[in-house]
């Protein structure tokens, strides 16, 4: 019997070369895992017009989790493939948890002044099947002058207290013990609203955890002029997108940003991504910098219970980060070699 | 005959101190403007429960702009007056451009390793009367596990239009002549793709103006990995709203930051503002820094027509900023009294 069922869908651009790298070190670490691998994303679409066919679907949902490379290609045009495959993946898999860790590890630099190694340790809980991310919207009068378009942002306090009682279970976990929830409730006050009764009533569960709130604006300049204040932050849909994108960027840039698209009762199999693109201008070329996509499959392992082996694999990539040589050229496969090496 | 009728909100908080610091520059550079004072915000809620008085938004649109401090208090609910108040004078005012600048200017330090002072020179050109912001949305079986919490985000092709023209006429006026517009089109397909085609159309009749277009999530990114690449950002409400206070901290912080929000056909008043809050931690000591306020008079000067006096006080606010001793403690009236002196 294999220890893991994983679908591989490597995608476009640099999501081939990086993926192979975290197989490689997920069989470093947990040999016997079985591998299917899915050829989705920009190739199958400009050939056939299809996405995510529905039989390809049914045989992904019967997998423990997806590792994903890099979905996305200039020959098509956007919103397609997102909305097609990520978005379809997060949604239809009821993956509510989109997990977006940033550190700024040793080895790696800060754009910001002053900001050391380890300083910055967050996690962002970021919630995946609601929001303005549902789809709700359409346009009425096109191409006049009296064309109006909508979008709607919908949340449930099912959707919203679920994601929030996840962010508390993660806090509770970690040294600080302190959780952040961004929204923006002067404005969107409907929402805002339900999200600030279902913080409340979900925190009196948690009276070891300290909280607080911020406005979305406000917490996008915080990243940028204190970032080490933040544990856990827990916010909707679209505030995640922006602020990860941040968090990623005040650690040194999207190379050591990995994430998970996450369904925690494994009712689905769950995504594990590095949040770096596809990269049409590198790929092919074997120096795309692989760290994100084996830190993402440490946390796919950590999802399928696999601690101890996910801690290694984080630890590992750490070390080799570390002891890059600044300004040497980097080459994927080797990345992976050193890495599995010392596993 | 009055050069000009202005009708001054200081508001909450450091508010009041720092708009006495603007009308003094405002005097020193146009003597003869006609001042009226309206005591809103948190104090006449407390008072009366009333936010903006019919009679006194009445009296508002006598004048030719609303120079305002500061508007909020621990005391008052969040959105009161946010709502009542600030988004109410742009939404009956038709205030469509949010014009929100953000500049590194000698004698302050980006937050940034290596930025140096004038590298960073943007302004951002925010819808303000559409998107999010309109208050569309409602609850549905609140306090229930049914509850579901909506927000409607609205989007005309007329509002679209008007804001994307004005941000090309600024773009055209400027050195670099470069406009970049942010939206999320491969999420938000329905506001992104009128945006999209609207943009289309508007930049053919600006040939000279160079172009491109970014995620929100892409564009927070390079906010703070290279903020030097922007020159005039034209986006909606809610993502205006995030990218400038990203765009204050990688320009040091709100202390520089100033806004207008601005009806161009001056049909109605525009209302100027700096970007801070009321910061009642510090109000009434007198040590608030006037910059941004006076910068925003400077902006209120601009739309009156009164360039060349809008050009000195914004040269002189630059040369007192400059001029400061790293570490010496500020003093909200002499800062005031400086750039009036050089006025
Ligand atoms: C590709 C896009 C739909 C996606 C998102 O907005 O969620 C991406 O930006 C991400 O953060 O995973
Ligand atoms: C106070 C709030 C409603 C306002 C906004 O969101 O527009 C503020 O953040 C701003 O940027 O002027």
């Amino acid at each position: 019997m294999s220890v893991a069922r994983i679908a591989v869908v490597a995608g476009d651009g640099i999501g081939t070369e990086v993926t192979a790298q975290a197989r490689k070190v997920i069989d470093a670490v947990l040999p016997g895992v079985d591998y299917n691998e899915y050829d989705l994303g920009a190739r199958l679409y400009n050939r056939t017009g299809e996405v995510l066919p529905a039989s390809i679907q049914t045989e992904l949902a019967g997998h423990d989790a997806i590792l994903l490379g890099a979905i996305g290609d200039p020959s098509v045009p956007p919103g397609i493939l997102e909305r097609g495959l990520l978005l379809k993946l997060r949604f239809d898999f009821d993956q509510y948890v989109n997990l977006r860790p940033s550190k700024l590890w040793p080895g790696t630099t800060s754009p910001l002044a002053g900001v050391k190694a380890g300083e910055i340790d967050m996690v962002v809980v970021r919630e995946g099947t609601e929001g303005l991310y549902v789809g709700a919207g359409g346009v009425l009068h096109k191409d006049t002058h009296a064309e109006i378009a909508t979008e709607e942002s919908l949340n449930t306090r099912h959707g919203v207290e679920r994601v929030i009682r996840d962010a508390f279970e993660r806090a509770q976990r970690r040294d600080r013990r302190h959780l952040t929830w961004v929204h923006k409730t002067n404005v969107l006050t409907h929402a805002g609203n339900l999200w600030s009764r279902t913080f409340a009533a979900v925190a009196a569960e948690y009276p070891e955890v300290t909280t607080e709130y911020q406005h979305i604006d406000a917490a996008s300049m915080f990243m940028v002029s204190n970032p080490q204040r933040y544990d856990v932050i827990v916010t909707d849909n679209l505030f995640g997108d922006i602020l990860t994108d941040i968090a990623a960027a005040v650690t040194g840039g999207i190379g050591m940003a990995a994430s998970g698209s996450v369904n925690p009762e494994r009712k689905y199999p769950s995504t594990f991504e590095p949040v770096h693109g596809s990269a049409p201008d590198i790929a092919g070329k074997g120096i795309a910098d692989p760290a994100a996509a084996i830190l993402s499959a440490a946390l796919l392992l950590e999802h399928l219970g696999k601690h101890a082996e996910a801690a290694r694999v984080t630890e590992a990539v750490a070390a080799e980060v570390a002891s890059r040589t600044p300004g040497a050229p980097l080459r994927t496969a080797e990345v992976g070699d050193r890495v599995a090496a010392a596993l």
